[in-house]
């Protein structure tokens, strides 16, 4: 099969398009046969050399792609209740950028005929990663305000949709005015421009009542990590969560632990792609049953960016780096 | 009534008895005439001038003590379900060193005559800050491991006692053979001298199996804070939870999330203290559906250190700051 390898780690220019042999379902996994991959920071990352995937995959060459859509093409031993040629949608342990994919069966989404499998390609890591973080993990409530990093990715905006469909009340930092409207065009109740305005001094007026200053926000989802911790921290209410789902901003960072100890404050890190599969299958199922049923009906929906042939990957990944997008970037694989 | 206040900040030797106003039952609320009181580290944090109680508290002067055993005295309005005379226990804001202290009634736990009110007066703080923190918040499991900072004070007693009443493993750090013995008898799984061993490296010893070392505790309550941020990191397995309750150690240290995130590591700081009324309430009440009953059962028993007469308070936060007790050190205030 086609399928875009890593074979060495650098800029865009290293994804290459290669011949590679097609995957076969082991027990309890399906092959899917890709319509569409979705593009992740952490394909980056990955690329660039700052994440090594797990032991035990099952690939002989690396293909990065952590979420694609498609048709189930082959069912290994033991997979019951699916059947080939089901529409899909798969959060995937990596793979993606490919013709064929081996994936877990309890990763699978099934995409009926109202979604497009454009847009369920766009779907299972956003929607998997803040409700693990922003509802289970965080617990955000009916009410709470949620202040979320980087409003215009693609788990920015899916995180407005979802906060909203939860009657959260959802603030977003951006770093430009056309990334601004397009969060508020989605239901954001507020927009910060982090180049222009402090976004701790601009949250505790935002969730502040009759112009006097409130106490923050409940819930923070962050992809910055070290350089926004004394701030999301002084950005928190009593009793508020940080998330942190990324490191862009470096790792290492001092904790005013005086601080978060009056006000009940609490750091929570994790990456949906180390998990292993039962925690994934358990996301899945738990999505499955509460946001997939919003997206199918069109409450929740993907904001695609761009989408590009398989072969583009390089392009893909240099919009990313750029931070250009709004919203996911996909590869098309097969037209049908 | 007779009360030990504090009009200034400082050594053991303010504490100083008085001749206050006797309080008196507000609506919701209920006077306790007090048998005995407990003492906390809290409280010597309050004494030093560590700590400044919330505003709004019904005393006119400064009365430390966060829990108390005796009977009820006085009933205020709109309270049900509790009579005048009937025997409790209860969580309080402040003011558990005298012979009355008012009390909102969600604070109340009840003392059959299994439970002496020895005893009982000894309980309600570690009962509610293990159970709100170890089981509520960072949700410890049957099976998995407890790792305790102190296993020798009022808290590490009590916890070894409910992580083995829930099936769970637990291991504490002790500063002396002394207390080490104190802890194994309890039923602590695994006890570390931390004048002796590297607490990560023995913690890893003791939660691997056939001499492979482990992957280190699930869930930690720590008292140091600064000091001990980046070894509680390092002690903790994937998917682990630190529970930070104190900062003996000091505020501020640096945190390494490059370390957090693959491990999906969280840290969760609280105090009892300075939750609202509501919030305490509802940790009462889940502590009377569970660990109470077994309290009462005599399942899992105070670990009663040393109990003094009202008056020598100064002596009882003396021996607190030497570190010399084992449990808790309580204050008698009457007989019957």
């Amino acid at each position: 099969m086609r399928a875009i390898t890593l074979t060495e780690h650098g800029g865009p220019e290293v994804l290459t398009l290669a011949e590679t042999p097609t995957p076969t379902a082991r027990p309890g996994h399906v092959v899917v046969r890709v319509h569409t991959a979705g593009i992740n920071r952490a394909d980056v990352l990955q690329r660039q050399g700052n994440y090594t995937p797990p032991p035990g995959a099952n690939t002989e060459v690396e293909i990065p792609g952590l979420e694609a859509s498609g048709w189930i093409e082959e069912i290994g031993e033991g997979v019951t209740g699916w059947a080939a040629g089901d529409r899909v949608a798969a959060l995937l342990t990596e793979g993606g950028y490919a013709e064929y994919v081996e994936v877990p069966a309890g990763q699978l989404l099934p995409v009926p005929q109202e979604l497009s499998l454009e847009d369920a390609a766009a779907l299972p890591e956003v929607l998997c990663t803040v409700h693990s973080n922003v509802f289970s993990a965080a617990g955000l409530r009916p009410g709470e305000w949620l202040l979320v990093h980087g409003g215009g990715s693609g788990i920015g905006t899916a995180a407005i949709q979802m906060a909203r469909a939860q009657s959260a009340k959802v603030a977003v930092t951006v770093g430009s005015e056309r990334k601004a409207e397009f969060c508020r065009a989605l239901g954001a109740d507020a927009v910060i421009n982090y180049r222009e305005e402090d976004f701790v001094e601009r949250i505790r007026e935002i969730t502040g009542e009759d112009g006097a200053p409130g106490d923050g926000a409940d819930v923070i989802l962050d992809v910055i990590g070290a350089k926004y911790l004394d701030r999301n921290l002084r950005a928190l209410a009593v009793d508020g969560r940080l998330s942190i789902i990324g490191l862009q901003g470096g790792t290492k960072a001092e904790a005013n632990l005086g601080r978060m100890l009056p006000r009940r404050l609490s750091i929570i890190a994790t990456t949906l792609r180390a998990r292993p599969d039962d925690q994934k299958a358990r996301i899945v199922s738990e999505v499955a049953d509460t946001f997939w049923k919003q997206a199918v009906e069109g409450t929740i929906r993907a904001t695609v960016d761009t989408v590009l042939p398989l072969a583009e990957a390089p392009a893909a990944h240099a919009r990313m780096e750029a931070g250009e997008n709004i919203g996911k970037i996909l590869l098309r694989v097969a037209e049908a």
